[in-house]
This record gives C-alpha cells, structure tokens and sequence, in this order.
C-alpha cells in the first residue's frame, strides 16, 4: 500500500484484531489447567467452522450460541469434563476481552486525523458493547456493525455489506482491517480495500487475492494516515 | 436408525467415507520425515476451510486446485519446504487412494441387495474417477456425482441437490453416508436421511441436527439392508 488512498473510513474485525483472544486461552488454562492451548485453537477452530457452514446452509444462529455450541464440542473431544458453571465462566471470557495494546493509541491517532471508524464483526450487538466496554475501548467508534442484522457470516456478501449501507460509501472507499487472512479474502473479494494485520505472522491464505497492505499490528495502519 | 427406512439409494462421501485419507499421512511423512501428522492435519482442515470460504463467496474453483493451494499454505506455514516435484507428488496421493478395508465388501452386499449406490462428493470427476479405480471401487457405483457440475461445495444446497436431481428421487427416500460430521449436518439440514460412519470416535457436531443413523465403520450399514 505504497499509494495510500483517501479513505474516509475504515472498519475493524474485532476478534484478534483488536481485541486479544489470547486472554481466552488463559482463561481455558485456568480452567483446564494444562489444556488451555489445544481447547482455545479447539474451539476458535470450531467457532469459525460453524460460522461457515451456518452461513452456507442458511442456518444461522447467533454468535453467542456458535461460540457456546464450539465450546461443548470442544471440551468433549478433548475428553474434558466441565460442570456447566465452569463451561459458562470460560465462555464469558467472550464479553469481557482486553484489547491488544497498540489498540487505543492507534484508534485515538485515527481518530484525531478525521478517520470514521467502525467494527464490523460476527459478535452479536451485546457480545460487542460488552468486549468494548472491557477493553477500554468505548467512545472510539462511531459505527458497531454486527453480522447479526444480516443474519450471515463473513465471509457472506450480505455481512460486508452492513458497511456501504451504513457508511453511504462504495466498498473501494473504505479500508477494512483484519488480523484473519480468511476474513481478509472475504473483504478483498467483495470490494473493500484491505489491510491484514498479520500478528501470528502466518503465510498469506491461498484463495487467490491479496490485501492491499500488511502490517505486523494495528500501529502499522498509522504511516497510511499522517 | 432401528426402524430404516426403505431406501432405494445410498449417496457416499468419498474422502474419508469411503477413501482412506491416512494414506496421505504417510505419504506426507514420507515426504517431510516427521512432519506427517501436523501437515496432513493443516492441510485437511485447509482445503475444507477453503472449501466453504470459497461457497459462501462464490468464488469457485475446483478441488483439485484447492487441495494443491491448501498444501502450497501448510507447507509453508509449518516452515517446510518443497521442490515443486515434491509437492506435486504429495498433491497426486489424492488421485491414488486406497479404500478402507471393509468397503469393498460393504458396498458389495448392498448391491446384491439391490441398492442404487452412488458417490457425492466434493473431488472433481477426474479425481474421483482415478480414486476409485486406485481404490479398487470401479464397477460397484451407478452414479459419481461431483459438485463440480454445481460449482460450489458441500454444504450448499445446490450441491447435495446434484443427488435428488440424478435419481429423481426426494432427498428423503435417499440416504446419504458420511464419516464428515459438518457433511452429515449439512444433509440433514438439506433434507436427506443421514447415517454418519464416525470412524474417529468424534463427538458429535453441535449443529442443532442429527444423523438418522451412526456406525464405526461403513459395515454398520449392513444390518440397515438384510
């Protein structure tokens, strides 16, 4: 992105873009001690696998239900047992994420230069209000679009599009940002400009698009907006 | 399943169901010594995960070049690396599969019963035709339906209706065996009586369905046909 365009937008993913689920693998150790790595890849796996085929079938469930049902699932296949306060205590970890912590530097500079900023996210409307207020992160964003009022997942066009109709802007206009290289190829097929925060340092996903820049954390974006 | 159904057609999955998939384990191990497990897992969950971002985006290409582009990223997210001969040689393990040792006979019985038996499934016909003749399964299938001829993949309507369209039968008078629990909560939510071969000993998907029937191993469905 060596020619950065005027976007008067951008919109965040919000799970592992900003907010850090690594505070959810804590969460599972604590509750599983000695199993919080392999039940958090678990069940984010799980989470995503069950957005998709949802979407796919046209059946959705909200996210909370998603999350809760990847959660069972997981613990079972793992051969764990939970009473259902502890499952219910580690999927509240959900609502209650910190923020990474480039985070709300990088917002407030977006901000301070004229950016609109929004989420645009799979979370559920309560899922989202409650993770920004945990994160410290409340008064940043002037638009909180959840999936929910489309009844789809990203990667599903009716999701990305909750952007354009919100913002009154063509897609090409605003940069969507998103630490998920799946979530990331969904935005650049649909017509968003594209930053991928790649934090885990993953090789790009092979789905035959790029993104329009790449960036180690959100604090990355900041040289696009000086 | 204790009162079935008199069903006049069974549609397989292919990878998995009836091909045995742990032969590209191997095959991966001994390409990358040592790696075999970690790299025919990434690679699986890949070229599913591509699958359906590539349904619900519309952005179709077929298996074949799917499955080279799921190994292309795990090859390179596990910090391996290949010659493309390598790479192509462990890429062409799916065209020469060997079947799961009970299916020869299974399928075999059931044919003797009477049963219309077919495939469906994700493999472009070329794979699914040289799969079958590695495997041993050439002669024993009235139909091999590939997605391909939807341009989408399973879980899409549009692929699991290539089935009632070929047989011309409802999807209800059809069963539909899988060892893919996402491909068994797909055709149920499609319409098909569904018997689910959990070879792994998985939980169940918590997807909200679920199976008419399950088995340990193809050889399950005998008693459903005596």
């Amino acid at each position: 992105m060596t020619t950065p365009l005027p976007f008067s937008a951008i919109l965040f993913d919000a799970y592992g873009t900003l907010l850090d689920l690594s505070f959810i693998a804590e969460k599972a150790d604590s509750a599983f001690p000695g199993h919080g790595a392999p039940l958090s890849t678990l069940w984010r796996d799980k989470q995503l696998n069950y957005t998709w085929l949802r979407t796919i079938s046209r059946n959705y469930a909200d996210f909370a239900t998603v999350t809760g049902e990847a959660l069972d699932y997981s613990i079972e296949r793992l051969g764990l047992t939970a009473p259902r306060q502890k499952r219910d205590e580690l999927l509240a970890a959900y609502w209650s994420l910190p923020s990474f912590p480039e985070v709300p530097a990088t917002l407030a500079h977006l901000r301070q230069k004229g950016v609109r900023l929004g989420i645009l996210s799979n979370g559920t409307p309560a899922m989202l209000e409650a993770a920004i207020q945990s994160s410290g992160l409340d008064g940043l964003f002037d638009d909180v679009l959840s999936v929910d009022a489309a009844g789809c997942y990203k990667t599903a066009s009716a999701a990305y599009q909750l952007g354009p109709d919100r913002l009154n802007l063509a897609p090409e206009r605003i940069l969507f940002v998103s630490s998920n290289g799946w979530d990331i190829c969904g935005a650049t097929w649909f017509g968003y400009r594209t930053f991928w925060v790649n934090r885990a340092g993953h090789p790009p996903e092979r789905l035959g698009v790029s993104p329009d820049g790449t960036g180690a954390s959100l604090a990355d974006l900041m040289p696009l907006f000086v």
